[in-house]
């Protein structure tokens, strides 16, 4: 691929997101089958239907640009998830795999934070204003469920969690 | 590796940034060598500064921890690394190589502030008061170092990547 334009890397940058986001739905009912505390699993359960939403923003915001959403590979989200499952199966204890999950959960929150405040940096330099919308009703979703994580871990689960020591 | 205690998770996590902060000083020069803008070239260099700085905060937490920071790849960053690369190399232009440098920085910068956070939240809960303060200052260094690449984006890269359109 040969990006040289800003809207070629845009179009980058949602290809990215969008493979992002696929790999998410696909690892997130591990996750929630592995969560103990009923509100980190409907937590999950209700970013899975949000995740499922902003996949669809990207897809109609690519109805006015070049090309389709697919084929492309996100490594950095690949990595995180590989990160995710290898702490799912090294740890031995309910409550201390619920602080573990939330703490994979927060790192690919704060990947999709990074990635679509990118995009929409672009997207405004573009003058698309439709897609600056779009996405920063995204990255209000996305920091709305990195604060909830951390109000589900700070108020239960890493009290639950310290009680194991 | 048998996780079933906070303070097991805890020397995970730290292990993992440590991990990070190393692949991070290694990757870093070939972003400043590619970078063009001067002031991103700064911020750069600075931050690879910044981040050695945060390993030797890690090794002074774990004087005082059992065994060594070493010995646990995060595979989170090396996929984050591996996709900077991969733009880099993908990337034929000047301008939309900085503005594609800042988005591959912004998303291992927003990986740190994830994990470092939770991390701090571990710590507090173990009455561990000096690893908060430790943690906290590269917290803000990591949010600071996010926010400069910000504004030069926004200030400057991004607007002469416009121009290439």
């Amino acid at each position: 691929m040969n990006i040289d334009t800003l809207t070629k890397l845009y179009i980058h940058e949602l290809k990215d997101l969008y493979s992002a986001e696929n790999q998410i739905i696909d690892a997130l009912p591990d996750m929630i089958d592995a969560a103990h505390d009923e509100d980190l699993k409907t937590a999950l359960r209700n970013h899975r239907e949000e995740t499922q939403n902003q996949v669809n923003r990207i897809e109609r915001i690519f109805q006015s640009l070049d090309g389709k959403p697919t084929g492309h590979k996100c490594k950095g989200v690949a990595g995180l998830v590989a990160e995710g499952n290898e702490v799912l199966k090294d740890v031995d204890d309910e409550a201390i795999l619920d602080a573990a999950i939330i703490g994979a959960c927060q790192r690919i929150e704060h990947y999709e934070i990074a990635g679509y405040g990118v995009a929409r940096a672009f997207a405004r330099m573009l003058g698309r204003e439709d897609d600056v919308e779009l996405l920063t009703e995204t990255i209000e979703e996305e920091g709305a469920a990195d604060k909830l994580l951390t109000r589900i871990a700070e108020h239960h689960i890493n009290l639950v969690a310290a009680r194991q020591n």
